[in-house]
């Protein structure tokens, strides 16, 4: 099966040009000048299919390095299968995602990887690959860090919130973190000082504050911008890389810049609500209403302007990646729960299907190059996390997985509209888009065609993942 | 005519990856998997040369920004024409310069770059671009800028250095950035204090403090620091994107970078002098020998640690670029010149031929990265000046200015070994560097083949330039 | 003749005691435990004079370091005369000014000096010292900063604005520095880029833009940031101590902060104007109104937060003291001469006798302590300029400036109230102040005795000032 | 009993004056000119003492703001006890000290309070005042801080360091500086991170480092970097005043001023040894010899500038006074408890009866003024804590605390020498000083008299404490 891309801008995080694109297989073969003659005949007659992409974008497919899919979390689980994930995922030109293994206290974490394999295993609609959790540091969880690289999982997350759930003390970051500098691991971070954070929470919900307001209130920045430095200084003590996850606060951006500047291997990954939404829009909405919006980091207030730095950190690369975080609960029988008390309330937005268009929003309102949204989106994700070469690019020998984006089409998110997430609202409900997915190739096969969808469960496979290939 | 590269490994600034690349006529047509099968046939069989790159670097060639082929300076004469200067660039694995045409003092700026055009034109030996120096601004210059840019000039020198030279007074700069900033212009600044600078001078030449090592002291880094942070501000006040040229003091770095974190479009380029040389080792040299490295800006001391500054600011992206600054005098006859008072030592240290083989060699040396290397050399400043997707990147339509790197070769620098440029001294004389340039292809023809030199004068074309695409 | 100030509250830069304060002639003779039997009887019952003040603050007199009385300026000159300026300072609790001697292009220093010392002498109300300014850089100039230290005068002020007239050029400013670091001198610097300025007022006054809200858009925080920078580099090359005058932007609050963070001894003044007026407040008032604020560095926008990140500076001691820069003028026959072109209003604002006052008025709200005030405005000003020990502290063998402070009396501003300068409007109309100078002594003699004016032309005598005793 | 002290300079913190003192009973009644005539007659003949300082300086009592006499600490106890300690601090002119009452895990606070006044109570030889440690946080301790305010304790420390000992952690720590933020309470804190360190000191000691020198090595910069991070944003977030310990590493300073810049009340401490001594030097000595040196914070490298850039930090106000951290132990019996793991050594060196003769030595070199001297040894420590006023300065109604200071005099330091410490060795033995305690009066009684002791146990009393006159 071939199939020839012709005639599209194919975009890379360093520039762009007309070009066809030739697919063999579940491979890319060859990037072509357009109409090229070889061995004196036309390719194009070649092929069994042929994609005009002129006047389009021909993007590599999106890569999500930050998704939970059905993860349990709070009581109840993130209302994502993998099944549902991944086809919203494909919808919206996202053809892998990074998924994250959960060890819970008590759990040894290669058991724990394996159940995770099991939910994923036959069911994706794209291609998907797994960090694991560490939420219990023991000498077992040490020792499963160096059994995870053999089997393609490269990078693990700590968090530095959420006491008695997935909370490692800093002793236990320092252990993990020494392990990972010598497996060449990367260290994934949640940077929120959960101790303070509980506290802050506690007295607020005593002092009748119980609404998803608070949430913002008490997981305040300085909470943030403390863990971020901590994390931080562990890295340089133990010269381990470091990634932290879902940064939201304009002054964790400041500790993260001065570090890089000092030539740290430290980076940061930001999510699309940090960039359009905000504690007095969305978590201060009239009634529960705001509890759709409750993630953590929590949105930041649109006074301090965290929004506008996080653009701009996306301009000069102190922050390198744009994820999700997607984990979507329903408002009812989950959100609920937090009725009355917003610590109860289900930590998550879903947004996976979005992250594509609403990043490209961002070239059309003049915030990022087109460029930079290849790199945000695909480029980094597949560099930061290993898997460059065979995806994050458009070359001979990648795998095909490739978006056609068509810039002069619109898309309207929200309920009734392009969703496909199991949810039963959508945080980004009323947000247009001045482009659109026309077409996504995964590893070769078109599973999405303008509004028709032509995959299957279980078309996705595991990612294996070698060590990073961002570092300085 | 068409060649064909197969199984090398092609580095991009991302990545990098084994393919083929398939050269027709001027023109990279295509890149694809080793060993396609296309139409049902192999390719090789069809092409006019096959060049094996087993086990080798392809990468785009070389682009040296910041050149000055027979330059008048201080009463003489860069020793180097077009015609030799881009001689030794092909022999280096570079197939293009940007070079200065000069305004002086008096003149019309398009009769300047008529000037320039003239001596370049049918001698060189790679392909050449210009930048203007604006040496006298007059409301004639200024209407020149427009100009410019559409004869493909689309950035431009200031001195704030050399009063009663080129010097710019910060009114001229002012008026100048404006301009550039409607007309989306680069500007490029040398960037010291040169009323500053001069005194200092005068008083070490009164003092009795004659020789080259007194060249370093005089300019001093506060002189460089300070006009760094003035360039800064001046761009910040009209919008004018700015690229400070031969950065070597780390306080100037760190003045490039507050402003790249605050989001200016700001960039430095450094040289592989202010890397590798430092004012001891080499301006401190006994008698007048170290008259060899005069250059401005000057070497650093070594125990500022300037050097190691410079590595990391290039692995942190505070600089972006390596440029040699290639401006060759001749010890007898040129330098002599300034026996007796450093003053009158022409300025300049000639590197055009060994750009690529020392900045590859902080690649074995663990400073930089492959793809951080091809960046800085090639592809930065193809985005930097306008040129992407002609030249700095290997993919279709783009020029086949090919370079393949052997990294089993080695190549001694000095002058009765790799040396071609018109100097009779080098300033790199005993470096080893552990890689090889094997092979030079300027627009689909090998220029150099292993010892061999293929090409003649003329070969290389004047080359018009867009705007920058390095901007966000 | 002695006087016993009983029962005040003596407030010194560290602290505030109950005190006794007994005045013997011209100097303070001690000061004692409240009620002190000494040799076994009441001090009250043997001196000429006793002063109840209890409930009151007993501070040392105020000293404004930058005052222009009668300065020739824009065609016209300042509108009080020592005579009026430092009555009414007096009035103000301000009971020593430094005045600037001005060197204008093609005089001799010395001559100056000598012109200054004659308006002066014989007509104060107040004691005097004066700073010189160096208008022009010569061979001659740079003797007489030798000459100056003799004399008294241990600080000197260039400008790096007004070019054509007090514009001093970077090599000259480093000659000058130079010299000064040799001696010992204060180099005070009027720091903002004037060649800048000038091109951008002219453009906007072309542009039809020539109102005095313009004046503040002309002189751009851009403009004031760099000239602090290069006035700071300067100083750091050449080792010269650096006092930066009347700061309003907090970019350059930044600047300052950073040299004296890395150990340099710079320090900065600003002045009641940019803590409590602003570009668009004062500045932008309709029609020609905005005028009587014209000054220069000029009023900053209260949307970026000048005013507040400058009371923080005063706080952090980042700014080290306030003194005014009055130099008045009318708006009769003098401010009027800018209608129609902002750039010929006279450049100043008339405070010298309100700024005890308004800057007590930081203590009431909160902005700074009762000790930092007296510090800001008395005990610093006397350390930085060589007086303190004569002057800024009670404290035994001190001249007997001292000012008797109400905190429960009431003072409000105006023309037809407490205004005392020679102008026909005032700058702080309307200000009100809750608390009040009641009794003014200058060198023993009360001048001011709640609403009484009992001093006379003449009283104020020189001041010779050593070596600043401020630096680290 | 009526004292004078006459033609003695007298310094304070910002300048000196000769100025004769005269002193009734317990405090100061009185500064004069030289020779004062009052009420027609000398002084000097009517007193019962006449003391002539004349070319001596004449300075308020220093004040040791961080001691720990007989503090039980890692199985032993601290060989001072209050007696044997504050007569050794008299012998070096420190007139009052602050040592730390300790609760410990279990104990009330109250209880913990009343042990310690038990301890102290008519043995001191000078006035003492108490910090409050709070080691185990609890609704009870929270409740006392409250009572300790009116107990004239106004200042409690908590520790970062030390898990299961008096390790608070951040939940406790927030709710601590929440309470003391209500109250106006100072918090001190051991800013290190104490989990971190004891990985990094088990692992040294499973790895064979055994010896002192690792005792540096475990306790990281990073760990005393992050912890004083941390401990500024939980006091940003609660509003509470700051006051870190012992601060030793550069890094650690530039958080304090970042801080400071920003207009945060925080304040740093640091020691003589984290100024004269270092890592190599000592703690790095042969065999077991460094164990002298063992305290906490460690003594940093010398090759890392942390001396120099500690004696900086003290010119430029980054670092505000200078305690001792005196927490005597002998080797024989204490510190050998260590011998073969480092982490047995009780952490503590002795200086309280050097500390003002080791910052003087500053003051010869040059390093600070003999101002800057009398404001971080007495001035500030008076201010930060409360006790202004009564101590800290000399003027009327203060405590006449006073020392004669000869700087023409000479101290050597050590064993046989200077030290009356109870230990077996000086920390400083060897340190020679170009000045001399000649006299030290503590509240109106010469205690100190050229090298006899003149007091004697139970002359000092308890002091309570105000909140602090420190804060902006």
């Amino acid at each position: 099966m071939k199939t020839l891309i012709t005639n599209g801008t194919v975009v890379s995080a360093t520039g762009r040009v007309v070009a066809d694109v030739l697919i063999d297989g579940e491979r890319i073969q060859a990037l072509l000048a357009p109409g090229s003659q070889l061995l004196g005949s036309e390719l194009s007659a070649s092929v069994d299919r042929v994609i005009d992409a002129a006047g389009k974008y021909v993007i590599p497919g999106g890569i999500d390095a930050h998704t939970h899919m059905q993860m349990p979390f709070g009581g109840t689980e993130a209302s994502d299968t993998f099944e549902t994930g991944t086809r919203a995922a494909a919808w919206g030109g996202t053809t892998t995602i990074i998924d994250f293994a959960v060890q819970k206290h008590g759990e040894r974490v290669m058991d724990a990887l394996a159940a995770w394999h099991d939910k994923a295993a036959g069911v994706c609609a794209v291609d998907y690959a797994f960090h694991q959790i560490i939420g219990h540091v023991t000498e077992d969880s040490l020792q499963a860090l160096g059994s995870l690289a053999d089997e393609g999982i490269t990078s693990y997350k700590m968090f530095m919130a959420y006491p008695g759930v997935f909370y490692s003390d800093d002793a236990q970051i320092l252990r993990a973190m020494q392990r990972a500098a010598d497996l060449g691991l990367m260290t994934m971070m949640h940077a929120e000082n959960g101790p303070v954070i509980d506290v802050l929470a506690e007295q607020l919900v005593e002092a009748g504050k119980t609404g998803p307001y608070y949430h913002g209130i008490a997981r305040a920045w300085q909470a943030e911008e403390e863990a971020t430095h901590r994390a931080i200084m562990l890295a340089n003590l133990t010269g381990a890389p470091l990634y932290v996850v879902h940064v939201s606060a304009k002054q964790a951006v400041a500790q993260l810049a001065t570090a890089r500047d000092a030539g740290q291997n430290v980076f940061g990954e930001t999510c699309p609500q940090y960039l359009y939404l905000s504690l007095e829009d969305q978590l201060g909405a009239p009634g529960f209403e705001g509890a759709k919006w409750v993630c953590s980091t929590p949105l930041r207030s649109k006074h301090e302007h965290h929004q506008e730095h996080m653009w701009r950190a996306l301009r000069t690369n102190d922050v390198q990646m744009v994820a999700t975080d997607h984990c979507p609960f329903c408002m009812s029988g989950q959100k609920e729960l937090g009725v009355g008390d917003f610590r109860k309330i289900p930590n998550g937005i879903g947004s996976v299907e979005h992250r594509m268009d609403l990043m490209y929003q961002g070239v059309v309102t003049g915030e990022i190059t087109l460029e930079r949204w290849v790199e945000l989106t695909s480029t980094t994700p597949a560099r930061m996390f290993g898997i460059y070469g065979q995806k994050g690019v458009i070359q001979p020998g990648a795998d095909a997985d490739v978006v056609v984006y068509d810039p002069n089409g619109h898309t309207s998110i929200g309920l009734g509209k392009t969703h496909h997430m199991n949810m039963d609202h959508s945080a980004w409900e009323g947000f247009e888009i001045d482009g659109h997915v026309d077409t996504v190739i995964s590893r070769g096969r078109v599973i999405v065609d303008g509004d028709r969808y032509l995959g299957s469960a279980g078309d996705g496979r595991f990612v294996r993942r070698g060590l990073s290939q961002y570092l300085v």
